[in-house]
């Protein structure tokens, strides 16, 4: 049974506190493990993710081929069922479409001082994709990684996923055709993500490195942030759920669902005016779960780490939306956009009862990478910025040094840095 | 004497890899202590705050005041000589003015098959600006750090700063009452930072960190990365001059000693066209830092980081930029904006002989917050967007579903995701 708060009730202020600050990341104690394994393939190398490839997937890289190449990744697109070919290339399509309206412009002005001031943006030269392997493998995920990397433009687009017993999974081979990945390299693990972050004779270095993982892939992306950039630190995802009573109970209890069957830590609320809808959604999770193929996890979920919680009317629902700042909102109500303009975080908000989150899961066009756990606060989506950088520039010449320089020098002057002063100076002459 | 080389020698690629390679961070072994600062202040708030002020910097907090107030700082404002307050109020205006360039604009747009998709962007709640203390505190780094969240529109900006013997710097208090700054307390090192990212009872929370600090303050950020937004992690300033054989040697000397006079791990490189330029401007170094009154500093980071590479065309500088990815580059060429347009990674460029990098430190309107030791590659300065968070959205509405929710179902069934496939199918009817 997941947890029912109602906010009329007295205890309810620090019910929903400790709903919001409850834990659902495991912590797991990889961090050393990790420090070795990078301090390992820094040192040595390609001969470490040989040995670790061994071990792990049971795969001889040197016999089976360290890279899979652009015939193996035709095949695998040209094996596809028509209609799921066609359903990747639209999403394709879809998200290449969204992400081209992210592209940042600089800008270049001079001003009144005669001071010329702006920003450029450029991509950066390789981006690295991590992909889980095995069955947990998601070509949705790829394109998601990948396709804002491209459309800003990136050059190399290097992508690690290891291949348990030899498999690979031809899903995803044939999403990173799709997305335009330029290279892909049959290792995995944080061994994989430490060789993009500082090149091997066969691996080249990346600047980027984006793409989920598991605890040991986010925790080298986490030691490793620095020497490359990386995607945010995620967590467990989130959907909280708004409806105003007159929603489809089968339609939200599947949306709850559709969460929670994505891992056991997962959570699922659902946030209505009507306590009637309240327990036609309960009724309809249960039912639902009978014949879930997914019911397994998406039960553990839902019984550890759901919530229903009702309120009087939808303003209510606006400090709860913020405190919780979801990595996903959707809002079943008659003017979604009355509550997105008033809501301040979540990572995504989908608009009416016609919008599952499952629609921008795939296709619809914004990222699915977003922040967790209540990151919504301060972090963003995955996004075309994260792939590129931003270069100001200046130039004074003469004259505007002239007009601004004399106060500069004397900022430097209470600063004690002398160098900086009489670099002013001397060329005031 | 810094090292110098010379491009059409035989072993100058080898040469110039291991300056581009030589590690200048200091390896510090804080991490264990700060991990143990951070779960003491999350265990017990404010008590640890006031002992550890008490033990460095010998302040009662209760004694003095755990907050400097609006009249302190007001004070510090009006206790100004006029040309410094000018020049403070010159700055401010100016960074707002570069940073008021920066807002993101969001957008939203309804595509043919009837799926409306954007982009919104929004300000964090709070932002904490970290400022040290004692004589290393800097007026213009107040600015550059507040300004930001100041024009993304950031509603609390609480700035933490250690006063050693009870000493706050004038200068930067009247820096923060320019900035917009709310609140200032005065607290430091680690447990500041770890105050700020979960709160205490008399320290708010915050979204976002920034600001610069000590090895402890550094790696405080680091750790709480994910619980809180920060700034890039920073490692010491650098700067690259490229000169034509044309420019003054006592600009250019200048204008490297004032990056050497930071820090003795800050580095300063001269690639240059012309070896009689590189000789002067060595001799109007070794003659400037006779005098100058940060000779200590800057003679140390000179002779043990700085560089002079002697190249035969402007073009042969590209390469050797790229490589450097410099937090400063200088381009004192007859055509800087023909090298910026070529150069593909710094952190702020400088364009032709009349830019100095102090007047962007200070007042130009650039940010001066920006990636160093080579993370110019992909990492970014200081900006609005860093004190502000994108939400997409999505409204498929039946039409745009019919549309596209097919094709998204297909994904999930491959997938294996059944509740995903179950969302979109129940609505299609």
């Amino acid at each position: 049974m997941p947890l029912r708060l109602e906010a009329k009730n007295p205890g309810f202020v620090a019910d929903f506190a400790a709903l919001v600050a409850a834990e659902r990341e495991p912590v797991t104690a990889v961090a050393a493990a990790v420090t070795a394994i990078i301090a390992d393939v820094r040192a040595r190398g390609d001969a470490v993710l040989a040995e670790l490839t061994a071990k792990f997937d049971g795969v001889d890289l040197d016999a089976a081929g360290w890279e899979i190449g652009p015939a193996e990744l035709d095949a695998a697109l040209n094996g596809l069922a028509p209609d799921l070919r066609a359903a990747l290339d639209l999403a394709a399509t879809r998200i290449r479409d969204f992400h081209e309206r992210q592209k940042p412009t600089g800008n270049d002005a001079t001003d009144a001082a005669g001071v010329r001031t702006g920003v450029r943006w450029s991509p950066v030269d390789a981006a690295g994709l991590y992909v889980p392997g095995g069955r947990a493998a998601y070509p949705s995920s790829v394109l998601m990684n990948a396709i804002p990397a491209v459309v800003a433009g990136v050059r190399d687009l290097i992508m690690v996923t290891p291949t348990p017993g030899g498999e690979a999974n031809p899903l995803v081979l044939a999403a990173a055709r799709v997305a335009g990945v330029s290279r892909v390299f049959r290792v995995g693990g944080a061994q994989a993500v430490a060789a993009l972050a500082f090149g091997t004779a066969r691996i080249p270095k990346v600047d980027v490195i984006t793409g989920p993982g598991n605890a040991y892939v986010a925790e080298a992306k986490r030691q490793l942030y620095g020497v490359v950039g990386i995607d945010m630190v995620a967590g467990p995802s989130e959907v909280v759920i708004v409806s105003d009573g007159k929603s489809n109970p089968d339609w939200i209890a599947a949306d709850l669902l559709a969460q929670a069957e994505h891992d056991p830590v997962a959570q699922s609320i659902l946030i209505t005016t009507s306590a009637a809808e309240a327990d036609a959604v309960e009724a309809a999770v249960a039912r639902q779960l009978e014949t879930l193929p997914t019911a397994a996890v998406a039960s553990a979920s839902w019984r550890d780490h759901g919530a229903i919680i009702v309120i009087g009317d939808l303003a209510e629902a606006l400090p709860l939306l913020d405190a919780l700042a979801p990595e996903h909102a959707e809002l079943m109500v008659d003017d979604p956009d009355w509550l997105f303009a008033r809501m301040r975080h979540a990572g995504s908000v989908f608009l009416g009862r016609h919008t599952p989150e499952a629609a921008g899961d795939y296709l619809a066009g914004p990222n699915h990478v977003l922040p967790t756990g209540r990151r919504a606060r301060f972090a963003s989506g995955l996004s075309v910025v994260d792939f590129m950088k931003r270069t100001t520039f200046l130039d004074c010449g003469p004259a505007g040094l002239a007009a601004i320089g004399p106060a500069g020098a004397a900022i430097a002057d209470v600063e004690g840095l002398a160098a900086h002063a009489a670099s002013i100076r001397l060329r005031l002459g």
